[in-house]
């Protein structure tokens, strides 16, 4: 048997060295191919074979839920191949049998094992996990058999849906429209593969903020958030490897609006809770539905505890029969904070009389010891408080810590914590409907944030419970099957892998020959909206006026729309319907509301200069705004002919609160009156104003012979007539071309013919004349000498304006003790940021030797210098620490610098937080440095805290232009 | 002789008592009436009577700028009376004749007074002061004659242009299309008038920031701004009794743009200057067209001082024959602050030794004592530091304070300051291009607030020069002749007869019948643009949402609109070019401006709420922007058959730095796409969301039956059907009514019927109900008990919110030795505010006794009140003081706050000055106060420094809805 079919996939805390390239399989499950064959070879197992299909043998007394998995496969098989196989319980007489089955509940199986010829070493007594394995002769009669055994009722149904993938029937078959992978015969290859134990023990989705998308859709699909609904909905979680559920509790009770829901959920094997503030197995909905039949009818143990306690007991009595990880304690009335009792100690000792009284119910109604009832105490946004003042639940109930509402970690656990029997675990947002705003419309969550973010919470072990706030679950395909696939072993997709991984889920869904087109597309559509998320656009975000920032957004976004739109009309048409959800749709719909942003902000600022094109800029904006309401329309009503109809009713222009707007709000938009003339201004890069009429000089930015650059001026139209002008430079250094792009006004760059320039600083002359002017652009230039040129070498060099730098241009980098920086490739801003390895790694202070980065720099001046270092926009987690890194300019001795040095306005709820750092997804240290002489220097980053994300660093000593990213990349000169 | 003309002006720093109702006299001079006859009376002078007219005798020796104003007599009385009267300097044979001279200039005149027939002892020394008088038997062969006997050349001129004006013809016949009163006969009355000498001794105009508009005009109409221009503004100030011009500078040189200029200006009587930054008659044009030709061509007393002297002598050498005011010192290069020469020590010791050497360069040129030269020093601006730093001119060097370029006085002179030769005056501003903000395009200027500064200034001795910047002259007709007619005796004009005096000014332009309609819209519309300058309104500028701020804004401005506009319609023609530039079209232009912005301010709260009207609302933002074009174009095109062209080039709408916009741009505008359906939403005064779909209850602000209001809900169609609803309230105390005002959605306003509400705090319900729902809105109501009521009877009271009182409400005001609180009428927000009398009382702090304003007040609740004062937005004109008040409730020690106490942020350019007062047009003044019960209380607001104004006493312990005026005023409980 070939040795990888051997190889065993260790799960634990520490992530085992895998092989960076792995074989691209179809499957994201296993990192290994089973059914690679279409033709026979040898040993293989024929599933399907000429015109027969191998026979699915259970064992009745298996689970129900895994029959019906089988009842899947055999339908995964057809959908596959043409050939639906028989499955049944009886003995087959076939000479190739598939046995299907869970240990200890299929006799076949266990006798296999118990004859040595299938090894149950990881299975039995194994948490969710299953063997595929080929044997021969595994009983009489039978020649050969493909063996699916798991060591639990999820780890055989996991095993099933593994064979249903790799056979080629996508998880996303239904939910997404991936159409199977057809194939006329399959072969499994010989030899034996094992799952392995998840890592973390239960992984889900939180179905939450299901309005106006989901319920709308339910209701026309299904008739509402029925069993007929939520069956599609486990599958989906079981194809892919999940177990958990939070169900939907907008205006939903999973166990009330059909009481098969929870009936089945037991069945298809999901574990079902409710959600963070949702205690007992009870949906808020039933108590807001008729709250006054309880009581004083008010949500609040302090006045009502006896109703309260009445409707626990209910909530447990009703589920008690089925598999239920229960939230305990209690929050507000809904999804808001508890009315306090009067002090924060008040308030603890009440949900501690709370925790002791749920037990006490589920003691009762369970007739069990509640430490072997699976719990969790959720410290969602204000209950964190409580904790970190003290309160602590039972020992056995799990921790949830949770993210910021916007994917950064706020907390983790410490040695001590990780001590604790319940462990703990994270709840975590990749759509949110609350503070600090809602984003509920599209995909907005790069991969290597998610990656980077949920290494941490497995590297500090908070790996018992991974549950996901996935909104109305689409169109939030993408990053759900990642963190899942992550839940199961996150070692597997650190910041490494998760390139192969998009890779992988491409080749998957789409086949290869596109994959590495489509991996990057939505590798960069979701990079694009993890800038700034599209709610959060505004006109002014990206800088029309500065680093041609808005036009490099608009380009940016231009390019994968135009490559999506290619591919689509290039794919199959089975695949398109899939395409367009997966890869087409967010991509154009997100860069439709990028580029509506920075046409109005072009027509604010065309406006301001008097152009007459400002009313251009504004058509194009409505006409933006009608395409992104067409292009909801063909995804609500073209799609799969109407299938997903309604999923696209979120409006997500116009916020202005942390709610989602009612209706689509255009970007404001203004409008001149061009009058019956024909004169013309003149507008240049990085100026608000335009000429004549302005008081001050036009002058362009400093052009640096270090950093060679193209500036531009623009010559437009301020009436109705054409213009007639002529554009001169008065010095043969001074490179003039009028721009090809085609744009609303005429543009002509300005570039430098070095050569021709003199050395030193000199400012040149752009004359434009016509019926008004001359006007003149004055062009100043910094030209090197040889002398300065030699010392710059090698070095970020400036002669006048700001150096940044990417992180990950260091020249040197030093590691201590096996701690190290490392690339985290294709995070945030950049293409890869910095950040220290192990995540686990012990703080170290100045004057301690710390891993360290250099950076040569050419400094243009002395005097001082502000360092800005644009960071991830990582939590503090650690308590009480910060978040640090220590900074110094060549010996000077190192400042330590801590993101959350002001703990009250940049922690979780401060005043900085909510305005800046979310939106932005970023955040700023700064420190100042003096330097004596200009020429070379050194700027050294030092680690101080692990889990520090620095993406770029800025070095000025004159204030920035305005701008969103800040100056583009200086590279080192050469 | 009747009484009236023998009572004498007494003009000095302290005022005379004048009767407050004065006859409402035709001419703006005078306050009495001598040519009210169109009879003859017994003793009148019958100037014109039947066929024949008075002939006009002067004497060929005197000025040649007396007879020029001679001849506008003659033409003065044609235009009046179409009898044009022979003038002459033969002996007329008439046995009426009238003489005309200047004492020691025409012998018929000096005859008299050897005769004992005229008396001359407030001719004789005086500085431009006339007489007008009828005497009897002059002479052997005339009967009767008319005598107009000036002191000097301008006290004859403006005797003469008084008669002009008493005849008919107002000063601005021709500059503001004021059609003469015609009449066939004219009698003047017997008796003497004596004009006494001016307070202001030059009172004077700047033509400032002259492009687009005035220079556009005067190109059109005269080929530039040269002598048939200036002679226009010459005999356009003598008029208005002005003697001082600084000509226009923007792109112009008045000495070299028309030789003539100088010549004509002399001959007429105008002493001319340079303006601030433009030494020694120099326009600063001449530097910059030929700088080439001085030294290093650096406009910069520090490196190129010889070529600047040149400069300077030849300036003096240029203009010393005429009459000059001389602007000494040295500004930057244009109008801008000076290059430092390193220190502000360095820096003044050259401004020293420019004074110095510019007093050689006048007692060279003129061959005089230099202490004989009228100059004077303005502190504009960065220059006022040197002043404060210590740099003195020399004590004959008039010292200019300045306002903060928005109209109120920086700085005036301390009890030192007022004993220096050259004395001090005022450099003004009703128009400014430059910071805070420019204001370039319209009147905005509130006489109230003039006559209040400006009275500062005449009490505090500012009385050199008064010289305003009036942009381009030309819209700002009302406020350059209300400042000049201050000019010339302040105690005329105070606060308490500006009524009387606008009233007057509409009877002389526009006859007696709408007179008091008239003085009352241009007070309105002056005061309205007062609140806030059209360039600087946006849509959030009035709150949509509370408070009904924006639709009483709205109501305020379409109320004057549509009365101008009646008015123009039943005018004779004749006066409807004068009525449109003088009343309706700065009216409509204002009112366009504010409308529009509201408008857009709706336009984006619809959109937020999800309004299908919002693209309703952004449609009358179009139409208002559209009509805006409109009528500039009528005043440009149509206005006079096209005689103002360009007055209305003026950019105005869009204003996004302290420069006037290049273009307009209309208010961006936001746009929703309603889609095909029926659904509809509702929303509520007060708050930004709208329901369903808003995760908050709807709750109408609270209804306190001390203070009944309306509040509304407005329920609106989402889409593009008809929407069908029912609205019901659950309560009989809620009286609902729709609104019958024609409003883009349906309003159903809400009242309490507060007999059959129960008393005390409760909650009532309304429903809307249709095909959602249904919507509850919470109608929280506050009832006062009888016990509440009794106690609350006669104090401005409330039960819940906010109270805001008229400073001029006070029950009580105590006066402490002749200094007392008193109401000026019309000021700023409100009818009238309060102020201390005399402006130049002493400060009085705390526990010494103060006037004091008490008002009884009933608060709702114990605990901490914030209350705020909001002021008039004077600046803290003594040197080192402050602008101080005290406050208290009740007993509790008074509470000292100074409306500059943060010298840094609060004073002229400091950071809170520059972003926020002078936009808003007042200042706050905050202050806590704790009370331990609820019940009845006493405010007190005691005097510590005179000249505060108080407008407003905001009391609350909340925090205050978002408004620009806050909430309305609340009368006293009755």
């Amino acid at each position: 048997m070939p040795s990888i079919f051997l190889r065993r996939f260790i799960v634990a805390l520490v992530a085992v060295i895998i092989p960076v390239a792995l074989p691209a399989g179809p499957s994201l499950g296993l990192p290994a191919e089973i059914v690679v064959s279409t033709r026979p070879t040898t040993g293989a197992f024929p599933l399907v074979a000429g015109d027969s299909s191998a026979p699915l043998w259970y064992d009745a007394v298996d689970w129900p839920g895994v029959i019906r998995a089988i009842r899947d496969l055999q339908e995964d098989i057809k959908r596959v191949t043409a050939r639906q196989p028989v499955a049944s319980a009886e003995h087959p007489t076939a000479p190739v049998v598939v046995i299907i089955g869970t240990l200890g509940r299929n006799a076949a199986i266990d006798a296999l094992v118990a004859s040595g010829k299938l090894d149950a070493t990881d299975l039995r007594g194994k948490w969710e996990s299953f063997v595929i394995a080929t044997v021969a002769q595994p009983m009489p009669g039978v020649e050969r058999a493909l063996v699916i055994a798991g060591s639990d009722k999820r780890g055989t149904i996991y095993g099933i849906y593994e064979l249903s993938e790799q056979l080629g029937v996508s998880p996303w078959y239904w939910w997404a429209d991936v159409p199977p992978k057809k194939r006329a015969e399959a072969y499994v290859l010989p030899g034996r593969y094992a799952s392995g134990e998840p890592v973390v023990r239960y992984r889900g989705i939180f179905l939450n903020d299901e309005a106006p998308c989901l319920t709308g859709w339910a209701k026309e699909k299904f008739g509402g958030l029925n069993s007929q609904f939520y069956t599609k909905v486990f599958e989906l979680l079981l194809r892919l490897r999940a177990n958990y559920l939070w169900p939907a509790m907008w205006d939903n009770a999973f166990n009330e609006d059909d009481p098969e829901n929870p009936r089945l959920a037991d069945e298809y094997g999901i574990v079902m809770g409710t959600s963070h503030h949702e205690p007992m197995m009870r949906a808020h909905k039933e108590w807001t539905r008729r709250r006054e039949q309880y009581g004083n009818g008010k949500w609040n143990y302090a006045t009502n505890s006896e109703a309260v306690q009445r409707f626990f007991r209910e909530g447990i009595a009703r589920n008690k029969a089925y598999e239920n990880l229960v939230t305990v304690g209690m929050r507000g009335d809904g999804d808001e904070g508890m009315s306090s009792t009067g002090s924060i100690e008040s308030d603890m000792k009440l949900i501690e009389r709370i925790f002791t009284d749920q037990r006490r119910i589920l003691a009762e109604e369970m007739r069990t010891d509640p430490t072997k009832v699976p719990q969790l105490w959720a410290l969602f946004t204000e209950v964190q408080k409580f904790y970190e003042a003290g309160l602590r639940p039972p020992d056995d109930v799990t921790i949830l810590w949770t993210d910021d509402n916007t994917g950064n970690l706020r907390r983790l656990p410490t040695a001590d914590e990780r001590k604790r029997s319940g462990g703990s675990g994270i709840y975590y947002h990749i759509d949110m409907h609350g503070g600090p705003f809602a984003y509920q419309w599209i995909n907005t969550n790069p991969f290597p944030k998610i990656a980077e973010q949920m290494n941490l919470a497995a590297e500090y072990g908070a790996t018992r419970i991974w549950i996901v706030n996935v909104g109305d679950l689409k169109p939030l395909e993408l990053p759900i099957e990642f963190f899942l696939r992550l839940a199961w072993n996150p070692a597997a997709l650190n910041k490494d892998q998760v390139a192969a991984y998009t890779r992988r889920w491409a080749e998957r869904d789409f086949g290869p020959e596109h994959a590495a087109e489509i991996a990057d597309l939505v590798g960069r559509y979701t990079k694009y909206n993890g800038w700034r998320k599209p709610e959060l656009l505004a006109p002014e975000t990206f800088s029309v006026l500065n680093f041609g920032e808005a036009e490099r957004v608009e380009a940016a976004w231009r390019d994968v729309v135009e490559r999506a739109e290619k591919l689509h009309a290039i794919l199959p048409e089975k695949q398109r319907d899939a395409f367009f959800q997966l890869v087409l749709h967010p991509t154009k719909a997100s860069a439709i509301v990028a580029e509506m942003n920075i046409a109005a902000g072009r027509n604010h600022l065309f406006a301001k200069q008097g152009r007459a094109s400002a009313n251009a800029a504004a058509a194009r904006v409505r006409e933006l705004f009608r395409q992104d309401q067409e292009l909801s329309d063909a995804y609500n009503h073209q799609l799969a002919g109407g299938k997903w109809n309604h999923l696209m009713d979120q409006p997500h222009l116009g916020q202005f609160s942390w709610e989602p707007p009612r209706v689509n709000a255009m970007p404001a938009v203004s409008e001149i009156l061009p009058a019956d003339h024909d004169r013309f201004g003149v507008a240049i890069e990085g100026d608000v104003s335009a000429w004549p009429d302005h008081f001050g000089d036009a002058v362009l930015p400093v052009f640096d012979s270090f950093n060679p650059r193209r500036s531009y001026l623009e010559i437009f139209a301020e009436g109705t007539r054409p213009i007639t002008f002529t554009v001169a430079a008065l010095e043969p250094w001074i490179v003039l071309t009028e721009d090809k792009v085609p744009r609303l006004d005429r543009r002509f760059c300005v570039e430098i013919d070095w050569a021709k320039a003199l050395e030193g600083a000199s400012t040149g002359t752009i004359t434009i004349e016509g019926n008004r002017g001359p006007i003149r652009i004055a062009v100043p230039i910094r030209k090197a000498t040889p002398e300065q040129t030699r010392a710059a070498t090698g070095h970020f060099a400036s002669l006048d304006g700001p150096i940044a730098i990417a992180a990950s241009a260091a020249t040197t980098s030093t590691e201590v003790a096996g701690v190290r920086w490392e690339k985290v490739p294709d995070y945030g801003r950049v293409d890869a940021a910095m950040a220290i390895y192990p995540v686990t790694a012990a703080s170290i202070l100045p004057p301690a030797p710390a891993p360290t980065l250099e950076y040569p720099l050419y400094l243009p001046r002395a005097g001082t210098y502000e360092i800005t270092l644009v960071l991830g926009p990582v939590m503090d987690f650690v308590p009480d620490r910060g978040m640090r890194l220590a900074v110094a300019l060549d010996d000077q001795p190192p400042q330590v610098l801590d993101v959350f040095s002001d703990r009250t306005a940049e922690t979780f709820l401060g005043a900085g937080w909510w305005q800046r750092f979310t939106r932005d997804n970023v955040r700023y240290v700064r420190s100042t440095h003096n330097i004596a002489a200009p020429g070379p220097h050194v700027f050294k980053l030092a680690m101080v805290d692990p889990a520090v994300v620095v993406q770029t660093i800025i070095i000025s000593d004159q204030r920035l232009p305005e701008s969103y990213f800040g100056p583009p990349h200086t590279p080192a000169l050469r």
